[in-house]
């Protein structure tokens, strides 16, 4: 039951690797509310999923970017803009990783490498993704920026370990930057 | 007006640089409620600050320890329970920097690997004190392990930069850290 | 720009005074988008405002009801199914009143009868609201039942004196009743 | 082992039961610590309890209030300044009564007359107190007003019935007053 709520609407989707992504049931949605968008992941990601699948399916372009690299997430943008035909509407980052849970580090015994990765991944990328925005001034006015949290960002959740921090410093880009960008927008 | 409120306790108090730093003043509170502790700073830091004096003031050894090392860490708490003869009563985190705000790089120029450094020196080194202290079984029964916080945690500050990342995640620690030192306890 | 997002859901509109209140509105925009409801409104606030024309406007007929009476509030919930023939799909609480702020009463010196009428129309009626659609198995399944409340239930706002306790208690109604619809449904 | 915290300090303190109360701890507390205060609770409050054994104990007068009574509270925080020779240091609201939890009502059967009288006694009456303070110009420079509330303030908490709202009530005066006498004292 679509209601063309995103009709004329563009946007960036990061993050989707297989149907079980909440990225893909995103872009889904967004496809079928009358979005046009271009989705986005890392190479290593890439490989692993199926995103090409959705590509077809929603009709929408990849462009390829490692979150962490400024650089190419300048080139998603400028790309992204060229492709859709102007500003972006919204942007949804839906990026997390983390080595220590994958290796089951419990919460005493972090490797800090890991650590330094899981937040310049899941957390510093939504600076940068901002940061580029703002200097290609690639957003539309009304716009909207999007990251995925969770609880454990306000909370203790052990087994979480260091996403804890990761969405606990990704909340706070969003309230810092969401300021930034209300504040520019009002000199404008 | 003492009134012998820490009579019997030993910790480690970092951070005091000057007599302007908080944790200057909580080291002269705590020695006139009859603490005895072990001070510390990087060694950068205490080339710069005055900590010779505060320590002849309250009789308190110093041991230098970079707070991003778990090496150095590691032998400031073994260093700091033979210094006071046995296990420690409480720990005060007091450190934060960060060049991003030192360079008056606004929120939308950071220089991403200052951002780091200063994750890495105010926010992740927390977790290293405490899982340093864990792997040591270096505090005593109630305990008090406390970090010097600051709104922007919780709130938008655009002036404070990439410290209120580092709050956040500070607070994050915490909370995390908190729960696993209760079920640790409760299951010795 | 509707796009038919209500379409075939009813539901109980309280509180349109006039073009100026919220729930004016939200009938609006519901009814543009495909919902049939009940407006809703004291006897005496009815004669104050133009609830008339919404009515016509919206096609939608008008139980007057008592917000402080399980009386008139279990009429206007039996009398709205019957009207829309079957079970509510939403509910909007948009009920205030405080005659502190009326007669402008500064906080240090609220008239405590007022205090408690403020209480007993803006916060309470919550409670009796859903109490009476419980009890009368009113609500469809994933029906919505939202009140209005303001950022003053969480922090303080002088002038706003005791409509600001009275969000505060309208906001802890929603957590709790909500919590109970909740395990009422699982256990059904 | 006591520390002469509250040597010269003078006090109120409510709601002292039984040695099962908060406020009879805190009672034996503050005497052990050298404050002098004066103890308080409802007529009837105290024919149930022991408040006499306590008033003996912390050689503590006794000047009883219904605390639902501006009248009665502005004798008992006359009575106290009297009986203490001065302005009070502290006060400690520790009041909370529902006949509703008593009666064992589940919350979507609450008596609203219940809920009423629970609002008036363990919220409401914070206010009067605040309120009579400071009619009565009765607290002292850098003096303490604390009430007890509970988690269920900001959370669900079904057994606790209308409480839960109580409490959230009562925490919202304490942010409210809590400004304004900040405010008052700004401009004095």
């Amino acid at each position: 039951m679509p209601n063309n709520l995103l009709a004329g609407k563009v946007g960036i989707i990061s993050g989707a690797l297989n149907e079980h992504s909440i990225a893909w049931k995103v872009a889904q949605r967004a496809h079928a509310e009358g979005a046009r968008f271009v989705l986005t992941n890392a190479p290593l990601a890439m490989r692993m999923g199926e995103i090409n699948k959705l590509s077809e399916e929603c009709n929408a372009p990849i462009i390829p970017a490692d979150a962490t690299s400024t650089e190419e997430l300048g080139a998603l943008f400028s790309g992204a803009q060229e492709q859709l035909g102007g500003k972006i509407d919204f942007v949804l980052h839906s990026i997390g990783m983390s080595a220590n849970i994958r290796k089951k580090k419990h919460y005493g015994e972090l490797d800090y490498k890991f650590f330094q990765q899981t937040i310049d991944v899941s957390a510093m990328s939504f600076h940068k993704m901002m940061a580029v925005a703002e200097k290609q001034d690639a957003m539309n006015e009304w716009g909207s920026i999007v990251a995925l949290s969770y609880i454990a960002a306000q909370r203790a959740f052990l087994d979480y370990t260091d996403m804890t921090q990761a969405k606990a410093m990704l909340e706070s880009i969003a309230r810092s930057y969401g300021q930034r960008f209300g504040k520019l927008k009002r000199c404008a």
